[in-house]
Order: structure tokens, then sequence, then C-alpha cells
């Protein structure tokens, strides 16, 4: 088995195992371009955010997940940090982040217009999924900084203990793995 | 006057200058997170796209567009070629592109499971503009390696010379300005 099949809203999703290190393992949950899946999830995710000013969401994987959900609440845009600088930002904010699905320390930046368009509203974080917290809390430390307020936190899924959180808003866990001496891989 | 007024589909958007140099300079279309904009438009150029076995777009500024595009033609998903490789990646393909609004050289990867899923198959490339198609033609060099017939090109908008191509389904030109001594633009 190099699968975990994960069942969602009525839809099934076969993840790869992908190993932390020797003896841990996340299922990879590719959401970025899963038109049925998004479609699927959104309204629920949406009904329960309810209301909000703004929603803000990182580059790439919760783009479209952002676009449904703004759609479906009735916000005109939605507000994405990215993880580089573009010709077109002006002053823009940066934070670091350390990500579980990438290696390296990146950055988050935000568009001097986006902090303008936040500051002083309520603003809901949305990611696809919340695992160490890290990217969630590098979202906002930065739209923090823009003067906006924190006011929700959602994500599709919940992995390991952030599915402990109380401050977060999700319709199902996703649990870390174990991985066993012969290669096979146990929910933790 | 510092931005140039785009009016499509009925929604005006005020884009702001960008220099490439000293003489010329574009008008910035920042489509990534723009909800009202992509719902209005996808429609508009689903329709122009018709059928398709699968849609193929680039990180990131094409993800809402390709999301809500691939909603309305009734796809299941679609594919993102990514600008860095992810943990997840199998085996990715990898090809150099180099565009108007970033200053380095980026890379296009697609992940070795997408390659499967274009394998044979005709697809259609979406951008949100194409300026001076290498972003177009990167794409095109990566799914043409995964062995994927490129049936039909869409963007929004088709910038300065891209408006005189016979293989671009778009729905509107945006122009490419001159800057004069003054600091004011002028449509090319």
């Amino acid at each position: 088995m190099s699968e975990y099949c994960l069942q969602i809203a009525g839809l099934k999703r076969y993840l790869p195992y992908v190993d932390i290190n020797d003896e841990l393992a996340y299922a990879s949950f590719v959401v970025i371009s899963d038109t049925e899946l998004v479609s699927t999830v959104a309204p629920l995710l949406a009904e329960r955010i309810g209301e909000c000013e703004a929603l803000v969401t990182a580059e790439a994987k919760g783009i479209a997940l952002a676009y449904e959900i703004s759609r479906l609440l009735g916000l005109k845009e939605f507000i994405v940090a990215r993880k580089s600088v573009k010709s077109y930002m002006k002053q823009p904010l940066d934070v670091p982040v350390k990500s579980i699905t990438t290696s390296t320390v990146q950055h988050l930046f935000l568009d001097g217009c986006d902090v303008e368009k936040i500051k002083g509203r309520k603003v809901c974080l949305l990611d696809d999924v919340v695992s160490t917290g890290d990217s969630l809390a590098a979202m906002e430390q930065l739209v923090s900084q823009a003067g906006a307020i924190v006011t929700k936190k959602a994500a599709i899924l919940a992995e390991g203990e952030a599915a402990e959180r109380d401050d977060l808003i999700f319709l199902q866990k996703l649990p870390l793995f174990r991985k066993n001496p012969d290669g096979s891989y146990q929910e933790i």
C-alpha cells in the first residue's frame, strides 16, 4: 500500500505517502488543480466560514479554493500572498516561512496595494491543508503587519495535531503516518 | 495618468504602467485573485475554447481562470505547470522560460503524474495574458515533451503583437505603451 485513501464530501482521493524522515510520513494532498474536489468542498467551507471582509491565501495551492469560496461568499476578489516579488508589486511586505512540502525556507510577500485593501479589515486566512501551522502563522504575521485583523482561519484538512486546534475551521482530519520497518505506513 | 483603463466584458480595471525600459512600458493586468473578473470572462472564454481533453496553465496567475473554465467545461481537473519542484512530484519534466513580468529566467515543471494524464491527449494551453509568447512557448514545449498534442491556446488578453497571432483564442487586445519624455504613456 503506497497510497492513503482519503474520503471527503463523497469523493475519494488516493494520496501518495511522502517520507518526512525515516520514521514519519505524510499523505500528499494536492488540491491545486482538482476542480471536482474544490467545487465540492468549497460550498461546505464557505458555509462554515460565513461572513468575512476579505479572504487571504498563499500562492499557489490555495488559489482555486480561495477563488471558489470568494465567489460563493459574494466577494469581488481575494488576496494572495506570493512567494516571489513581482514587477507589479509596490512596497511589498515580506515574512519568512518554512513549509512541510518544501525543503527550503521560503518567503511570503504581500503587494502594497493588497496591504491597503486589508488594513483594518476582518480577514479569514485560507489554506488547503494546515499541518505544523508554520505556513498559516507566516500568513498571519504578514496580514497582521498589514494592519488586518485575523478573525477566522480555515482549511479543507487539518493534518496531525492541527486537528486539535480550536482556532481552525476545517472539514476533516488528515492523519500523519509512521513508517514501518517493512516499508508499510501506519496511521498515527 | 499613471494607469491604463481596461474595459472588458462590462468591467473596468485600472492597470498601472510598468516600465520595460526607458522607452517602453506595459500595463500590469493582475487577474490572479480578481474573482469578479475571472467569473465574468471565464464563460466567454470557455465558449470560445469549446471541447478539449485537458486544460493546462502555468503557476500562478492562470490558476483561478483555469479552475473556472474547467468547471464550466465539465472537466474534473486541470493541469498546472509549476515554477518549482515540489516534494510530491515524481520524475518532473523541466523547461526554462523567460517572462516579461519577472526579471530572472524561471523554469516550468510538470509532475510525472500529470505527464501520464495528458500523454496523447488534445490539450488547450491557457494563460491570463499572452505577450511575447515566451511563457506560452515554454508551456507548449513542456506538454509536447509530455506527449500531449496542443490543439488550442487561449488567453484573456493578447498584448501588443500577440493580438496579430492567428493561433490564439483571446477576448481582447491589450496595447503596449511608449513612454514619453514628460513621463506620460502613449498607446502603441
